[in-house]
């Protein structure tokens, strides 16, 4: 077993990334994982604040909020050390807490998404830090969570609240998610889809199935509104964008006899979209298309969940030519400016300063025999680092 | 409370009809009905038997056959005592096992479905034996279960059997069920449609919203599927049958999640059908037009669920004229010949003999205060005994 490192060695990040994954910070489990990267920050001059946030219904979470140096420029490099469950241990080629390092990889749950990340962003701040002798030309802010794999409630969003209500003005920051699909370099984030979340219900009248002129079938009425918002495309995708596109993704109808017509029928879906579309506009695009489908003769509501996010790119030359350089630098690959994918906190971050996401390959993220290579763990503190001397100088 | 009817006063059907719903016999219980009815059959000079079936998987189920005489012509009334559960007691005007006898109405839960078309149908009988000096010109026979209102798999079917090993071959049969939409005299069942009841399940693609080229929905595969067989009707109806008609009861999809694309998707459904069709046509309609919805793009099954049933109808002449005169000459009015309506155990009498439905009113059945006119109940003996007159005569 490697060891824990301490504050001579914090620059080695396959070694931080092996003792991160050793934490077993199943979320809302903090594991360890903040009160280690406490004992490697704070010797390293940042101030660290470890704010516990809560609310009814959901579990409390530690989260950690570190900030060394003073003034503009302001960076922050931000993530989570909470990680989603391994499943059965028995699948596992190396133990998913063990953090085994073995045939050039660290091996285990969260070594990729993204314990990796924010192991090589540790690494190459202490490393810049160091070279200047203990101060950077600005500040350097490191925001991390235990609750971006959980419900997302006291996490990010309350952490970002936290740090603006103490003062903390960030000017860009970085998020160290997987975002390379193959190999280190292919892809940096420079935006994300929105996600809205809805329901179409139809109420029809329940009756029994023998005589079906006393009742009205929700069913064959639900189909018809689902087969009108899905003939035709949101758009063709934008300049940065992919499409726009509608999933559904459940069918709900309360019965379980076969002779009885249901009251009700619904359907859940879920719009990833473009900066082509805001929130209101597709709640208008498909109230067009339902209520055309359902003339007067399908009483039906649609109904739009909460935590809807919009679309959002980052526009920060700045930031985006600065990162894009290091990768280029470092891999002697220029990086896509990719939206695809899934939601991160970036959304959230989004709202304060200008956010790029760049980490490991995601591969093996979520999965059996996680693992980050050590050549990529590297390669990425050498990237963050160039970042840091470029941006700060 | 009124007395329970001995041997003496066995003709009065109001009397019978309060005495058997203070045996609350809600599926499977026995309640005492049927002890009921043997107490006041066997000392008329009926043989009774009292089988209980079993099966696994569902409950012991207790029923009753009665016969007397000897020879053909062999007439059998069927019925059952089981009823459906009363619901909260407190919404009930009369106790819905008390029996009342007030306002010219027998009250309870299965005073028209049908317990009272039993008490009718014996009061005929008896008083018929009775004129006769105890003696039919042929056999008189009563098949009553206990498993009608449940899942009917320990009850007619298994009696019939019973009866048919036992060395019973009836000619003709009458069921008690209640047929009358409004007044007494409205209708004779002279058939029922048949049912079958079916899923149709897509096989998609299991995947993340995000991430559509990676999955196959099979929710709108599936609206497409259900559009195809319900664009059409299956028929206008014939002399005798209403149109056949499918409706689909249920749709189920198998995530809980508003980020994943589910991997099926179904949809269940149910048909009444009539005489134009069999369960073997109707499969192949519905497979050709599935298999034309789905072309090279959705993969599907299609499952037919056990105990469908075919349609039937009932051609004795000399069975529904008997009927038919019986019921105009005690009511003044001619009663149409039906077809519509739910199943009831008509659909396995018809294999054994030639059978008809004819009972109470039935606009109280399955509800809060259910209940029968006295006068109707007089009246229902009434015609019960003028079919015995003239179909033994
Ligand atoms: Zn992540
Ligand atoms: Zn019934």
């Amino acid at each position: 077993m490697p060891p824990v490192p301490d504050a001579a060695t914090p620059a080695d990040p396959a070694q931080l990334l092996s003792a991160l994954i050793r934490c077993p910070s199943v979320t809302p489990a903090e594991g360890g994982a903040l009160a280690l990267l406490e004992s490697v920050l704070a010797p390293a001059g940042f101030m660290v604040s470890r704010p516990v946030f809560r609310e009814a219904g959901t579990p409390d979470v530690e989260n950690l909020f570190a900030t060394i140096g003073s003034g503009a420029p302001h960076l922050v490099f931000a993530g989570h050390t909470d990680v989603v469950p391994p499943g059965d241990p028995a699948r596992w080629s190396h133990g998913p807490f063990a953090g085994d390092i073995a045939d050039g990889f660290v091996h285990g749950r969260g070594a990729v998404d993204m314990k990796g990340g924010i192991a090589a962003f540790v690494a190459a701040a202490l490393g810049y830090l160091a070279d200047r002798g203990g101060a950077p030309s600005g500040t350097i802010s490191l925001l991390i969570t235990g609750d971006e794999e959980g419900p997302s409630v006291n996490g990010t969003v309350k952490l970002l609240d936290w740090a603006a209500k103490n003062g903390h003005r960030f000017d860009a920051a970085i998020v160290g998610e997987p975002t390379n699909p193959k190999r280190l370099g292919d892809a940096i984030k420079v935006g994300r889809r929105g996600s809205l979340s809805g329901r179409i219900t139809v109420f029809g009248r329940q009756g029994h199935v023998a005589y079906p002129h006393l009742a009205i079938n929700p069913i064959p009425q639900l189909t018809k509104l689902i087969r009108r918002v899905t003939a035709e495309a949101l758009d063709e995708g934008s300049e940065r964008f992919d499409p726009s596109n509608l999933e559904f993704v459940g069918l709900d109808v309360d019965n379980t006899a076969w002779n009885v017509i249901p009251a009700e029928a619904s359907a859940r879906f879920n719009i990833r979209f473009n900066d082509q579309w805001t929130v209101a506009t597709l709640e208008a695009w498909l109230a067009a298309r339902l209520d055309e489908a359902a003339g007067n003769e399908i009483a039906y509501e649609l109904e739009l969940m909460e935590g809807a996010s919009e679309s959002f790119l980052t526009h920060s030359a700045e930031l985006i030519d600065s990162l894009t350089n290091a990768v280029e630098a470092v891999t002697g690959r220029r990086p896509e400016l990719s939206t695809s994918g899934g939601t991160s906190d970036a959304r959230f971050i989004k709202d304060y300063c200008p956010v790029v996401e760049f980490g490991l390959v995601g591969e093996t993220m979520h999965q059996v025999d996680e693992r980050a290579a050590v050549e990529d763990l590297v390669a990425l503190t050498a990237i963050y680092r160039r970042f840091l001397d470029d941006w700060f100088g």
